[in-house]
């Protein structure tokens, strides 16, 4: 890993407007951020790409957009009501807030087996006070998900959330796409969309934030065929990560989540992760997660969730695998992977290493000099050109040519197209290498089917 | 227009996997719906036409995609704390709250300039009971932003609002777009996002939701430009309805909104109206802002929201222009537009008409028989060879051939390919055309070139 932290990327987003942090010019709003509009393209690229691999380019996938706003008995049968929770516990003086387990283990306490009367007890006992330095009072379970009333009345049978997570839009679906798409197990429900946590400390930039994007699809099959269907989902998620996404193997690494940590439900969940500047952290999930989901919502809702076999009488409900693609997080790592700092001619610089197929802009159009009236008008007539087949094409004429080399390098764009004097004459442009920094000249009939392929 | 229903169009996007009401096997949860997954096809062929139309086409546009959760500030600032009400009033019986312009104007009382005061008086000077006939109480003020709390302490400092519109995320970082790409005047920041309403009653289908989805950009100029550059994109929307998505001249109106009826800040804003089953209703709009959103910003934040021209001295707030499309909206005129009823040798039909371009699917393709084991390879050959250039292609060997095609009409499938006992001699197939029901045949090897253009 090349040695910059998580500072140097927060800074290049900001700066050349890929991201800047949520509601801004009002001090901000904790773990809320805004996509710039290099940040929007390669986020729209990354989130089509896994359109395209995991729905598209499939036979039996299935896509879906389900509304944030659902009927709170959904999160009744997920268990999220109950479960979807986080340990606090109050300053008596201050009222301020603090995560009970995050307290313990600062003080070097293990509190993984432990529940919420066990961590409570551990404070006494240790004396443990809060940053403030005052008493602490009892934990309590705070819930994550975000409460809001749908209608003028604001009573209990009006709450509802926003939803944590998109997986239960596609398990309350199931059968909508069973009775209209007739479809063979195994098949998939695939869907992208936003979810929101009230997180309590929101951190690492859009790592750990309260609205965040997620990919992912459920993948309902027989139960005696997991084992298989798992080892063929790993081996596409494998290849998600590495081969398509382009993500260097040495900074993916899988974690087996064991059956203490995992969730009860589950047979098996492994965690991807990767080398972000902070250590190694999630950036995906696989989990097989049984029939919990579609035989809660079986039991709560009255409906049946089973599925019959074609031409037979064999009923049941399926099993589910379930891949899970965290979109921020993806965008955060393409970023660190492409992070890039070296030296030319003596000259330090910052480049962002995007393939063609994620960088927000695929080449960059400048005339030489911009108060150069020929240069300008050729250099529009190129630039019209290229955006006819290729439309992230970006037009620069600010600064010297120097300094908009170094402003696209730092954005990732892979190519610049200069028209100088000589493009007059014989109709040639100086194409630039981002990543070699290399020039050759190209004649300007050659470039649209240059660029075509990107 | 055809004689059809909302109801029938309501009706062929359940049994057909378009949009289903949301958390229904709960009961639903009124005012919410998903997107199944050939909804989600439509709605995301729809707008991304629209980014390429309005961003990727354009060279002064940028694109954003800010956070749904923002610094309750951003509402104050935009007058939606204090004035995104709808006027309330309650049963005193059933404490039911109906709102009170439209039981007034249910009895044939114009409240178009009345406040809430005088509103309330009509109810008693008319006598007007509630729709179960029991006394009414007095009329109140009632928020459409739905409120939740950031963190884990639900205090007035925590509150947060879903965003109800999408354009002050974009006011909100006009200066971190003038800062990161020093635009010159005028230009646009565009986004496409998810807004929350609280309607107290949802109706129309996607119509009239609490979750919807808008696409709008806010064109920023020099106020004394403001006429030409309205009628230059008033322009450009026009075509977009027509030339662009295809909906015909004729069920597109606009209405040029009255001084009395526009925001008290707009010098001009004008509807457009699509020919609904349900009648003539809003589609999009469009908007003079003036200087409102971003002066109330500087004021409220104290952040300079000036525009300097380049070279001189000249700071000013620019103005806005703001074109505002409903996708939802949208995605429910194209299938107005497409639905047909015909009949085909004395048998009556539903089909879509649907342009390739936004068809879910663009082309089915289908074995003659189901149970004949060449047919089925030939098939599955011919497939994955359409699939490699045109991924939007649907497998269809579900019931016989004349069940295929009615099904694939009713999803606005542009062509069936048939693959029969002559293809096995000679490697042609049928193509049958949705909207004439025409058939012919074509080789093999020329079907992918046929399909590239779509």
């Amino acid at each position: 890993m090349e040695s910059f932290s998580l500072e140097d990327i927060v800074s290049l987003c900001k700066r050349r407007g890929f991201i800047f942090p949520g509601s801004e010019i009002y001090g901000g709003l904790s773990g809320t951020w805004d996509y710039g509009p290099l940040g929007v393209s390669l986020k729209r690229n990354i989130e089509n790409l896994w359109w395209q691999t995991f729905v598209d380019n499939q036979s039996n996938m299935y896509g879906l957009d389900s509304a944030i706003l659902m009927n709170s008995k959904v999160w009744e049968a997920s268990g999220h009501v109950d479960t979807f929770n986080d340990p606090l516990i109050e300053d008596v003086v201050t009222k301020k807030r603090y995560r009970l387990d995050h307290l313990l283990e600062e003080n070097g306490i293990n509190t993984e087996a432990m529940d919420l009367q066990q961590m409570s007890a551990q404070i006494a006992e240790h004396k443990i006070k809060s940053p403030d330095g005052n008493d602490l009072g009892n934990g309590a379970q705070f819930n994550l998900m975000f409460k809001t009333y749908a209608g003028p009345v604001e009573d209990e049978s009006a709450v509802v959330y926003l939803r944590p997570e998109t997986a239960q839009g596609m398990f309350v679906n199931f059968k909508n796409i069973l009775d209209t798409f007739y479809p063979d197990l195994p098949f998939g429900i695939a869907q992208i969309g936003r979810s929101f946590r009230n997180e309590i400390s929101p951190r690492d930039f859009v790592f750990r934030s309260r609205e965040l994007e997620i990919m992912e699809f459920e993948y309902f099959i027989k139960s005696e065929d997991w084992e298989a269907e798992f080892n063929t989902l790993l081996e596409m998620q494998r290849k998600w990560y590495t081969e398509v996404l382009g993500l260097s193997s040495d900074h993916i690494s899988e974690k087996e989540i064991g059956e203490s940590e995992r969730a009860h439900y589950s047979r098996r969940t492994l965690d991807f992760e990767y080398a972000y500047p902070m250590g190694p952290k999630e950036i995906g999930g696989f989990a097989y997660r049984t029939d919990f989901d579609l035989a809660n919502h079986q039991k709560l809702s009255g409906k049946n969730m089973e599925y019959t076999e074609k031409g037979t009488t064999n009923s049941f409900i399926p099993h589910v695998l379930e891949p899970t693609f965290g979109l921020d997080r993806h965008v955060l790592a393409v970023l660190c992977e492409a992070y890039t700092q070296d030296e030319i001619n003596g000259e330090k610089r910052t480049l962002l290493k995007l393939s063609p197929k994620l960088a927000p802009y695929k080449v960059a159009v400048s005339p030489l000099l911009k108060n150069k009236k020929e240069l300008g008008e050729k250099a529009r007539q190129v630039f019209n050109e290229i955006k006819q087949i290729c439309p992230n094409v970006a037009w620069d004429d600010n600064g010297n040519i120097g300094k908009r080399y170094r402003r696209q390098d730092e954005i990732g764009t892979p190519y610049c197209v200069t028209i100088d004097f000589t493009t007059l004459e014989d109709d040639t442009v100086t194409l630039r290498d981002r990543d070699t920094t290399e020039q050759k000249r190209m004649p300007i009939q050659e470039l649209t089917s240059f660029f075509a392929k990107f």
